[in-house]
Order: C-alpha cells, then sequence, then structure tokens
C-alpha cells in the first residue's frame, strides 16, 4: 500500500486549476512513477460558480483560506493566487503551520524570498518554486541540482514569453511594436495591462530567482536595472537584421570574480546563437558552468499545463521521501549570504545606437567627434538617404566595446545638438 | 558538522579523473550547496603512472577493486571504466555489497540495466546514470523528475556528438564524409575506430535508457532499428538544404497507443526547427510532454568535465538524505513492465531519396511507374543535368508519407532496372 500525499491547493484561478487537473487525471501514472499517492484534499478560491470542467467529488472545497492552514492532515499547500498580497501572509501562515508549500509566484519569490525561506528554515519545512520562472521547463532543478558541482559562469534568459512573442512577430512579420503587441494580447499571451512583461519588469523577477540560485545569496530585485522592448521600431529590428543580428529581450547574469553583473534589456544576439532561434511565445535560459560548459533548456515559459507540470515536479519531489526531515534541510539559498553587484557604471558593452538626424552636412563629423571624446570607438554605421517630405534620417551605429559611463556621456552631449531628434535609442549587443 | 559521504571511483580514465577534480578542488562549494562533506575515499585503476594533475594526497589509490567492494566505510561508488564487461560484474558486485552505484556507462545500461536495476532493489541501493545520455545535459533527471507528470508523447535527440560534427562539418563547409570523419578524429570528437558513432549503435544505446525512462518500462536495445550517416555525400547535404532541410542523426522515439516507435537514423529537419540549430558536437534532447509541450535540453554530450558534472549531480542526489533508506526505494524503470515496439512496418514516414540513373529517356517515367504502383505521392524531385564524363546523373525525390513497406518493396523493383546504379539512399523526413 503506496503512502499518501495530502495536498491543498490555494487559488484556483488558470494555474491552480491546471494542477488539480493533473492530481485529479494523472493520479496513476504519478503513482506508478513515485510509488505515491496524491490526494486533492483541499480547494480554496473565493468564486465557486465558475465552471472548471473537473470532478471535483471527494475534494473539499471551500472559500476559506483557515481549512487549509488548520488542518493536520494537508502536507503540502499549492499557492496559486499570484501577486505579493495575500499570497505572502498566506504562504507565511502555511509554513508557520508545518506544511510544505509549492508556488509559481515570481513576484513573491523575487521580492519576499528571503523572509519565506527563513520561514521554512524556522519551520523544518521546504517551500519550492519551479514554476516560477520557465513555466514548464525544469531550469530551477537543473540549476539547483543537475548543474550542482558547477559554478555558474552566465545564464542568458529568454524567459518572458510576451516580450518574445512580440519580437518574434516584429522580426518574421515586420510588424510595428503596437500591432504585434495586439496580436499578443488577442492570442492570450499579454495581458491587458501589458506594462510588467514590455517593461522587463517580469524578466527581472525572473533574472532575481535564477541569480540567487546560481550565487546561492539573495539577490535585490530592485538593484536590477531592467529595460523594455516598448521604443523598438521595425526600422531598429531591420537594420539588426542586417548586421547579422536578432533582438532578444534578455534577463543576464554574469559573474565576475566576487560580484555579479545583472541586467535586462532588448539585446542584438547574433543570429548564429541558438537563443537567436527561440521564437513565438516560448522560453530558453542559456547557463554556462565552469566544468559543464554551455548548456540551454527551452520550452513553454506560461500556460496553465505547462505551469501545472512544474509545480507537480516540486509536489512529486516533496513526497519522494514522506514523512520528510523536518531539521537541517539544505536551503538552495543562504538567506545570511550577500551577493555584491556590479553597478551598470562600471560595466562595458557593445551598443547599437540609432538616431535621426537633419540631413545636413558636417552632422557625422560633429557626432562621430562626441564619440571620440569618450573613446568609444564605432565599428560599424549606416545612414540611410532621405525620401519624401521628412527631413529626419536614421543614422546607426555599432560600435565597439565602451563603459557605461562614456556612453551615458556621449549620448547626453548628442542630445544637445539642434539636429538631433530626442528619440535615441540605445541597445546593447550580446556578449 | 556536515555528513561525510564517502567515495570511491573505479576507473580513473578521462571522465573518472574529471570527477576525481571536481569532488578535490570543488568540495567547499558542494557542501555549501548540499550540506555534506564529499570525501574521496579510494581510486581504483590498474594504472598508477599516467600522470592525472590531481594531488591524490589522502586519497587510497589502488589496482585492486575488493578494497572498494570490501570498504564498509565506502557509500557510493562511480564507474567510469566503460563497456559492458568487467563493468557489469563489478558493479553488480558493488550494489550486492550496498554501494549506491553511479555510472556513466550508457552501453552498461542500455544493455545490462534490467539486470542492474534488479541488483540495486534487491540491495535496497540506488543506481543512477545521468551522464550516460546528453553528457553534462540533466535530461535523465529532467524526464524522471522535471517532466514527472507528464505521459512522454515524443523524444528527439541528437546525443551523438560525433555524428553530429561531422554533418555540421558537411553542412557548412561542404566536407565530405571521410573529410569531415578525419577532422573529427583531429580534434578529438571521433575515435579512432567510429563504428559505434557514426553508424547509429551510440545513440542507440542512449536512446534505450531514454526511451525506458519515458516508457517506465525496459526496451531492448537490439530491437532498435538503426542506420548511420557513413553514406551521406555533399550532394545529399546540398539537395536537403536547397529543400529547406538539415540532416541530423536523430534518436527518435514516438509513443502511439500503447507501443513505441523507436529508430535511430539520418533525419531532414526542417531548417527552421530548433534542433537544426544544434550544431558541432554539441546534443540536444527535445522532448514532447502531454502537459508541458515542446521542451528542450542542449549541452556537451561528452567530454572530460561535462560528464563528470553529471556524476556529481548523481553524487549530490544519493547524498542529500544519508544514510537513505533501503526499504521501498522506487526506481525509474519497472522492470516487470514489458514495452511493445512498433516494427519498422507498421510505421509511415515521408522519404528522400537519391538515385544515380544513366541519362536516358524514359527513366523518370519507369521510376515513378513504380512508386505509383505501390501508391507511394512524390511531392518534390530534382534530376540534375550531366557534365564531363560520367553518365550518370542523380535524381532526388521527396515522397508523401507512404508505408515503410511500400517504400522497400518500391526501391527493391527499382534497384532491379538496369539503368539505376546500386547505390539508392533512402533517408526519412521529420514528422
Amino acid at each position: 500500500m503506496e503512502k499518501e500525499v495530502k495536498i491543498g491547493i490555494l487559488g484556483l484561478g488558470v494555474v491552480g486549476t491546471g494542477v488539480a487537473k493533473i492530481l485529479l487525471e494523472q493520479g496513476n501514472l504519478l503513482t506508478e512513477r513515485t510509488g505515491v499517492q496524491f490526494r486533492l484534499q483541499i480547494a480554496v478560491d473565493l468564486d465557486w460558480e465558475r465552471e472548471r470542467g473537473l470532478n471535483f467529488e471527494g475534494v473539499i472545497t471551500t472559500t476559506d483560506f483557515n481549512e487549509l492552514v488548520t488542518d493536520p492532515e494537508i502536507d503540502i499547500i499549492v499557492e496559486t493566487i499570484g501577486g505579493v498580497e495575500p499570497a505572502f501572509s498566506l504562504v507565511m501562515r502555511a509554513l508557520a503551520a508545518g506544511k510544505h508549500v509549492v508556488t509559481a509566484n515570481k513576484a513573491l519569490i523575487a521580492i519576499k524570498g528571503k523572509e519565506l525561506l527563513e520561514q521554512a528554515q524556522e519551520y523544518g519545512v521546504e517551500l519550492l518554486f519551479e514554476a516560477s520562472v520557465g513555466g514548464g521547463i525544469p531550469i530551477i532543478k537543473s540549476l539547483k541540482e543537475g548543474l550542482v558541482g558547477n559554478k555558474i559562469l552566465s545564464i542568458y534568459g529568454i524567459v518572458n514569453g510576451t516580450s518574445n512573442y512580440i519580437l518574434t512577430r516584429m522580426h518574421q512579420e515586420e510588424l510595428g511594436f503596437a500591432e504585434a503587441l495586439q496580436e499578443a494580447q488577442a492570442k492570450g499571451f499579454a495581458e491587458a495591462d501589458p506594462t510588467l512583461d514590455v517593461g522587463g519588469g517580469d524578466a527581472a523577477h525572473k533574472l532575481t530567482i535564477l541569480a540567487s540560485l546560481a550565487s546561492g545569496g539573495f539577490v535585490d530585485f530592485n538593484a536590477i536595472p531592467a529595460e523594455g522592448i516598448a521604443e523598438l521600431t521595425t526600422l531598429d529590428i531591420n537594420f539588426a537584421k542586417s548586421f547579422g543580428y536578432v533582438i532578444k529581450l534578455l534577463a543576464i547574469c554574469r559573474f565576475n570574480g566576487k560580484k555579479i553583473d545583472l541586467r535586462v534589456h532588448p539585446t542584438l544576439v547574433p543570429k548564429e546563437h541558438l537563443l537567436a532561434a527561440v521564437n513565438n511565445e516560448l522560453n530558453a535560459i542559456f547557463v554556462t558552468g565552469n566544468y559543464v560548459g554551455d548548456t540551454m533548456f527551452y520550452g513553454p515559459g506560461a500556460g496553465q499545463l505547462p505551469t501545472a507540470s512544474a509545480i507537480i515536479s516540486d509536489i512529486a519531489d516533496l513526497s519522494r521521501d514522506f514523512p520528510r526531515r523536518k531539521k537541517g534541510l539544505q536551503q538552495p539559498i543562504n538567506p545570511e549570504k550577500n551577493v555584491a553587484l556590479f553597478s551598470l557604471d562600471e560595466i562595458s558593452n557593445r551598443y547599437y545606437l540609432r538616431l535621426f538626424t537633419l540631413d545636413q552636412p558636417g552632422i557625422l563629423s560633429k557626432i562621430s567627434g562626441v564619440f571620440g571624446k569618450y573613446g568609444i570607438s564605432i565599428s560599424s554605421m549606416v545612414q540611410l538617404e532621405t525620401h519624401g517630405e521628412k527631413n529626419y534620417v536614421p543614422i546607426v551605429l555599432l560600435t565597439h566595446e565602451a563603459p557605461e559611463k562614456a556612453m551615458f556621456k556621449a549620448l547626453s552631449e548628442i542630445k544637445e545638438f539642434d539636429f538631433v531628434r530626442p528619440d535615441i535609442l540605445r541597445l546593447r549587443l550580446f556578449k
């Protein structure tokens, strides 16, 4: 007779319903693979009118979270509410009640991960969050366990499916940003308010989690510089293409000595790089370890069943040795360990610059004079002729590696020229 | 004070030395991440003259395997001898002595996996083999744990680095097979005798392991049809390219009802597919699950340190809950479960055919007549003009989906024509 593990789900929205579906429909397969019976004991949600297409017979369906926390029989609580509150308070109580917790909530882990893992440690329980990054891709398990012997050297992640879908459509169909965004919304790949996705905030949440796991200490989400993709135009996509690059929104983590370089921004990726072939709403995380070398993990970064698949994997991990020891659990991130970040000022990059200037003689020499003054050397340049009535022409430059600081000063000075339009775009190249 | 886990390595060749290196040099990091002290206690090899660049102070270095098996202190034995014997007998004894075993040995697991897992079960120990497929890529952990909630629908693996390197060079530099193989040998990506690699046998070993994990029952290695890449010419590579395909040696596992379609052969992969972008000696395994959808795991499929990285991950997994329970261990593959395979006869494919014929009138109609007779419909065809003195011209055809059986009969008949050269090449398209 198999052990039985009792599960409560907190929040039966899209993802929570997916978890319930797999537990209810795939019980035999899960038991065959793990030797454990999974029983969905309680499901908590405020709305039980909605049709979820599942048979909840034998499951306690309630609107009262307290039933979940106070029921001594529940072993594992799945948090699928999303957002920081009330999820944070509820998970803290669940951990204090001795329940293991599994969550898909990236904002929660990125912002409150330290408090949560301290709480888990104090009460001798575990908090797992495979689904918080890369949806169904087992990237957290791979970092924590699969690559456990490696010092991680760098991580480059396409971790926001919305942005990747929009960029793919801009590249492949020459859609403008607004049009591609609309299409993403129509297909359910973008929220009505897409700010967190296209602005880089969501990718920064995920980068916080990946960098914390890779470094073994908590990274401060608020210290991560994040730029989004809303300024990109078809012109930029096409220029990048002509230089041999594809533009991707990357979450970047590079270790250098004791410090980490962390940022989220649109990046020109060489078209031969495997990340350049990751299209549509798909995600991929490219991880380099000191022993393993280059690896990449690819798959759906969101969606009901991929995300539920990752949650089920956490549930199975927690269930393998039930009842688990309560002492001496090794946390994947040490709350006491400080991780120092490079500020952007300390970093050098290659840049893509696109500016519009009046079509007058002598302009190029003035602009290149400013770059020269700050020691920034230009590797390619394209200036197009004007056609039609507009008298601004685009100039696009690629630079050799230069310090962020120098680039910032050069651009501030260039912006002062009365022949330069203020909408200068500065992107970075993959390195 | 941390727990100490004592390790013995059996076979200090390239990979075994890599494992020793990580254990000796990365102890602190491993302890920080796992809460365990790893101690390399014994290393067994016949040759202790060779310089390995490591300091074995404090390690018992011996030529006698018995020391490893009889030492009651050893917790985990790493088998890095390779090949079926004597590895098989030694691992059986190690398991019987109550040691957990970690191996990188794909031939051993593919051919003797069933006996070994039964032995492990009987003695209440574990046998892990992450490094046996995909080198440093955590593909086995991902299948067993990361995707545990999924029915696996299909696996397409580029799992032989030698072949992938050769095919990449043929594609990118238009090298012939022999030239590309020579280059691979010079770079250390191919053995002096490359038969197992370029003939598909190594990929079939790995496919056996992946399919057994995905199906939960042991697959018979000897029942897998395997074709290699030695017949491919630059002509084929270029024709494939002109049709929009890249040729890759794929290990294929497709579930259909209760049976599995397993085979290894060169395959025309559409150039937009992510697998087509996996180049050089790198490996990738493209896995589709019923909930997660499409995922891919990419990285180095061989090499000292990538392989050692995978072995270390198994060692860390075994060490997490030391001392481990001896009873009720769940094996990832059930030795009692039978898995039925489709025979090739039951399968349909799209085909690429390349044949040389004399340049005579009426030939095309005779050839297409044979295909018509067996219900095989042609989707594209190219016939080149002769130039120079040779009087054989290549004809290349792509077909729509057709049964293997019909294709076999049609080709047997076409081979009988006196205007057809006997070296007909038949490849399959990705589906």
